[in-house]
């Protein structure tokens, strides 16, 4: 039975430090609730002194109960010439009501002799030092060994000094640190295990991933007997990123046998993954190993034929243990095969005979090669198969659109739209203004529709892209747009494509509406209505 | 010294079955050049017969002139009971005209059983039947063993069998794929070592990245005796990617001593990097590793002052050897010192004393809060460090503008832009179509400065970038509009915030051509011409 890793995670302090990732309060407190739920051991949520809003983290958490982790505050040792009980970094951190701490300090001779302009000597009591208060304050104190890698291969008998200072002065934990992530897995693997060898306090590993090699550095170091990763959700971190704990976790636990988290938990990683980068603003990349959207998806017409007959043959995992799950895309290089298995996964129940099975994948490719893209717009493709197979009512039409933006120097720009529609017999004739051009058409485009369709009231656009397909046109060249919409918790993609940022959108928005009609069962109305609203043009 | 690694680079065939990724032949034709120019040794070009693309690039590339690398056709072994002389695929790689071939063939028992459904034996024949025959056409033949760490673990004497029947037959390379990419370096490293025990052929490695461990797989199998490593420039491919040569290279070439390219080639890397990236059409992750804008960037006030002073301290190489280079980020998180190295690096000539200094960290934070970014956008950033520097001259202003659009069923949308601009004393009022909004606006805004300023005639926007900011609120969020301009190879990128996209793409081309207008140095005209001016609006 091999031994726990313990899981800390990092997202909240060295994961902002990324660029482009900025999280408020309440963020931070979103993001600390689902790590706790995950499993997460130790939860580091910022560095209290350094700003504002990290101490506001703290004190909101006082209020927050968690089931599992430990809310842990992010420091250095005191600084040079100052005792640790009277320094101000080591203050705040008992300030901010934490139960442990993790605290910084020097293992790399150059860092201490230029960086901090101090001597070894002094270093080394400083560590000593701020450890050794920490414990006597009663908390759990973790050692972070900054540069500890390059500071073992420039010296390392005084690498090992420092952590031996450390050890002495009773810390909880020793965690080796790949600062600039520069370190190689073999080298990882030896240090670590001779450090192992030469400490009995236990070890943790904190890379970075400037060399596509922090997630091997952290199994490397498991291996060698660490029994902590230090790591953030999706890799965020400054320069290329702390090692990523979510593709971590499953390579410890379902390839290596270490216990890390609950199965069931394991089977949230997926979850938790994107939710975090939806919080953080954060565009997932399809790729991401484990969780990303194109991990389990397949292309290629060899491996598609052969996954579907057996999943081992192409998969390393199976996706459900981590809550993915298998794709068949759609694409220029697709057979027929492929899209019979597409029909199934989108529950669509259209047949298709072999004729009309090489039109719609012809289509499929004309739009293609015009920009459209399905793979990550299942709704748009789904209509195009439903109405290839005559399953699609028409339950609308347009006859016209209008838009009008004004903006001068002294007044914000105003956005109208006007619609002119075809429902259900009627001329409907609906205008309404909005925070831009889109935003006006859609709320003009629901004020005809509403009142036939009720159900649109419940529905939300909940994101909105645009691609410029050619860059070297920029303002003149086509472009994609891809919305989002939800209704109760369910999610579906539309897409458009035109020269015209504005007609691309329109097709997206009327593709999103006419899914939800179809998912809905919408009908025409009954014949005797339709007679009564002949009688004139409706305008609401 | 060790020993020369051979780089073979498959971003046009297994790159582009990555999700997304999408090449017309010419692409591939451009790629290819740049690769060659890098110092890559073999870049496959595709898969004769199984689709017209492929076929057209290698009857192109029989034109194209080399320097140093070999074109490859990638293909499989002959099929079950057919002699490879008269088996269809090979007929097709030999008629791509290529001097050299990749064949794979099975290795893993149960491939052999249940997918291709023929006996181990009959396996065996076809690998040995396939590389006698490509060599006997005079061929450089290279064998890729599918599956083959998995065939290893689950039957090494078969495994092992399928490599010394392509080695008896002549085969210039084994080549060992991790094809699902779920194996581990401990394991790519004793396997690789074993094969190496049994084999005189020279051994390559083929790893994927569905546990984020490709680079380390690469670098374990070379340390082991690999002599070549498989991958795709950025790492693109089918589910989470083949491995990334662009991390690869440096780790082989700086880390660890092996000879991959000349260091005049290496320094070119990121170049190459972000020019593919381009072709295919995919957004370069910031963070990622050597290469990404990130990748040296600086933004935790302690790292800053550090960096300056050492760079060595936080950096694992000098981003120079591979043509990268040192950014520090003006962020939430900055201090002064941020600030003064950042108008070093824009090499602008402003002095600001400290209270200016702190006036505009305040601006851009309020900014920021508002959705700016400014580390993508840093000619609008100039722009504010100028004008709070006092050394931005107003060179036109906005009075008003006003965007039409109209849309029938039968027709296609037209845009309309007027715009009335005070330029030099004088109203100017100009209307333009275009493509789309945006462009119309653009267009109408050139027309009205163009005849002041003959620079602008240079100009062109090379990207547009949407980013909506809080999701949830789709089209009406707020909205950050990003654009990229151009003249004579040099670019700027300049940032509008709005919840309106015409307001926020307004503000970021306003930038981008103020930007140019203050490289250019340009002046309001003398006095006398100004008296003309006033006497009326001028109409063009």
């Amino acid at each position: 039975m091999k031994p726990n890793v313990c899981l800390y995670d990092t997202t909240l302090r060295d994961g902002t430090q990324g660029e482009g990732v900025s999280l408020s309060v309440e963020d931070k407190v979103k993001i600390a609730l689902r790590l706790d739920q995950f499993g997460i051991d130790f939860i580091e949520g910022g560095w209290p002194g350094s700003n504002p809003k990290d101490m506001a983290f703290f004190e909101r958490m006082k209020e927050v109960k968690l089931q599992n982790a430990t809310i842990t505050a992010f420091g250095s040792t005191c600084r040079p010439l100052v005792a640790a009980a009277d320094d101000e970094n080591l203050r705040a951190l008992l300030e901010s009501g934490v139960k442990a701490v993790a605290i910084f300090g020097k293992s790399w001779d150059l860092h201490v002799t230029d960086a901090l302009k101090t001597t070894l000597d002094e270093n080394i009591r400083m560590v000593s030092d701020s450890v050794r208060f920490l414990k006597s304050q009663g908390l759990t104190v973790l050692f972070l060994a900054e540069h500890f890698f390059d500071g073992y291969k420039a010296n390392p008998v005084y690498a090992l000094r420092v952590l031996e200072a450390a050890e002495s002065a009773g810390a909880d934990w020793i965690v080796l640190c790949d600062t600039n992530g520069g370190t190689l897995p073999h080298e990882v693997y030896e240090i670590v295990k001779t450090v192992k060898g030469s400490l009995q306090v236990k070890l943790g590993i904190h890379p970075h991933n400037d060399c596509e090699l922090a997630v091997a550095n952290a199994i490397a170091a498991v291996q060698a007997g660490a029994e902590q990763v230090q790591g953030t959700t999706n890799g965020i971190g400054e320069r290329c990123g702390n090692v990523n704990l979510v593709s971590v976790i499953p390579n410890l636990q379902l390839k290596l046998g270490y216990s890390c988290v609950e199965p069931e938990q394991l089977q949230q990683l997926t979850k938790l993954s994107r939710f975090v980068a939806e919080v953080c603003n954060m565009a997932m990349p399809n790729n991401q190993p484990f969780v990303g959207n194109s991990a389990f998806a397949h292309k290629g017409g060899i491996h598609v034929s052969a996954v579907l007959k057996d999943p081992k043959t192409y998969e390393h995992i199976e996706p459900e243990l981590i809550g993915n799950k298998r794709r068949v895309l759609v694409s220029e290089l697709s057979g027929q095969s492929n899209l019979l298995a597409k029909t199934d996964e989108l529950d669509i129940n259209v047949e298709l005979d072999k004729q009309e099975a090489r039109e719609i994948i012809q289509r499929i490719k004309e739009r293609e090669f015009q920009g459209y893209q399905y793979e990550g717009a299942e709704a748009s493709l789904s209509l195009m198969l439903l109405a290839a197979g005559g399953k699609l009512e028409q339950l609308f039409t347009l006859d016209s659109f209008k838009i009008l933006m004004e903006k001068s120097a002294d007044r914000s720009i105003l956005s109208e739209a006007t619609v002119k529609l075809q429902v259900n017999g009627q001329l409907v004739h609906t205008a309404a203004e909005g925070n831009g051009p889109v935003n006006a058409l859609d709320n003009a485009l629901r004020k005809a529709l509403e009142t036939h369709f009720p159900c649109l009231a419940e529905m939300q656009l909940t994101d909105y892209k645009v691609r410029v397909l050619d860059e070297s046109g920029a303002t003149a060249a086509k472009v994609r747009v891809l919305i989002e919409s939800g209704r109760n918790g369910e999610k579906w993609s539309t897409v458009g494509v035109s020269t015209n940022v504005i007609e691309a959108s329109w097709e997206a928005l009327v593709d999103s509406i006419r899914y939800l009609l179809w998912k809905e069962g919408c009908k025409l109305s009954e014949p005797e209505e339709k007679v009564e609203a002949r009688a004139g043009i409706v305008n609401h």
